[in-house]
């Protein structure tokens, strides 16, 4: 029995969602309450390893983040009665046999969020980067145009990788201006570690008049990383969502 | 001179709005800011009385309160700078020398935020009410549609009270309901305490079939508070913003 499960967490307090030994890690802390609820015997022995869509770092957030275990479904409250209150499990529901939340991914969203006014705020802090910097807000929208299709996004992330493909085919990629806060929306099949953070921080410094946009898009023929601009922070960060669903070429 | 301040805050750390000895409070907080940026020799030993529009209590939060005191502007980034994570002023500017940031408020907003689904939430915890329990939202709007206008209050406050006034004049009352997230917007000349959250608390109620929405509206003239329902949290209010706009009819 396969079950997938839909999970939020505010990522401000875990080292990302991978174990790590001796860190507090959104898998380890979910894995434990799995273990309690499922019982010991249930598992006998075998790890009870969740897979999971997008492996966040250190301080990014999901609002639904998608993972699976080969059990049966529990009910998420009496997984959320185990855990913190930075972590929630908003589903829990059956799938099929072979389902797989990382492999069977067909395309991933992130959600960048940034605060762009002369002052801070107390209520967004953890969940938007303040930005009281000058900004173009038509140089982001031309930006993200351009990175729509397939490209080569070597120059986004650590030149110490182990990543083996760099390509990544983006389906959607636009900033959302609402009043004094915005949003990068980015869709893709896969993303390579750290690569919204860098094209954030790229495209920030394109819109404060440091770099052009044909700069910018000149970096997604696989550049190194050292022609890119900064990573943005992590706590602007949040993976809003996973799709399953096959693309018709896929049925052609 | 008379300066008047927006000020946003996360009520979660606060002992709410007034300085209390010994207490960490928004007042407090402030103007031990503007004290040092002032200078105490501007001060002259005398105090720095910050007059305020709403006077939250502990654990409630502000989207845009707004405060004043009589000396000069200051730039908000030298008082950010001094003040924690969990409060920001968001803006400083002159006002007239008759300004009174309480006084002179023509109606306050406030949102109260329910979140009504059968899991929590990990990102708006301490920022909205979860409320997994049942809930008739055509209920939750017939109760509001009887609240605007010229009412009596009495039931929703402690009957231990420093109020003499208990009318209020509620101008908007409204649930508005997105999804899952569920936002009571009041705006009024003014509030007594906790008024907003036996309101809540006792819409909830209605909204559970617990109550009639006929029951509801007739604590509107003066019923005492052991006639009306349960004080809903504080986390889930927020002072939403201020007017000093003078009505027509008042000019008239």
């Amino acid at each position: 029995m396969v079950t997938k499960l839909t999970i939020e967490y505010d990522g401000g307090a875990f080292a990302g969602w991978a174990c790590q030994p001796g860190k507090r890690t959104v898998q380890g802390e979910l894995e434990r309450a799995l273990r309690t609820v499922l019982g010991e015997r249930a598992l006998d022995g075998r790890r009870l390893a969740l897979r999971v869509a997008g492996r966040t770092d250190r301080g990014v957030h999901a609002w639904a983040q998608v993972a699976s275990y080969r059990h049966e479904v529990v009910d998420p409250r009496r997984l959320n009665g185990l855990l913190d209150d930075d972590v929630a499990v908003l589903d829990a529901e059956p799938a099929e046999q072979t389902f797989d939340a990382r492999s069977d991914a067909t395309s991933r969203t992130y959600c960048y969020r940034v605060l762009a006014r002369q002052t801070r705020s107390a209520l967004e802090r953890g969940r938007a980067l303040w930005w009281p910097g000058r900004l173009d807000r038509e140089v982001l929208a031309e930006c993200a145009g351009g990175l729509v299709g397939r490209h080569d996004f070597t120059a986004f992330t650590p030149s110490e990788t182990e990543h083996t493909r760099f390509r990544c085919d983006v389906m959607r990629a636009e900033w959302r201006l609402e009043r004094d806060m915005l949003e990068f929306w980015i869709q893709a099949d896969m993303f390579v570690r750290h690569m919204n953070r860098v094209l954030v921080g790229t495209m920030l410094e394109v819109a404060g008049g440091r770099r052009t946009v044909e700069d910018f898009t000149r970096l997604l023929v696989g550049e190194p990383r050292s022609a890119a601009g900064r990573t943005a922070p992590p706590h602007g960060l949040a993976l809003a969502g996973v799709s399953y669903e096959r693309r018709r070429a896929d049925s052609a």
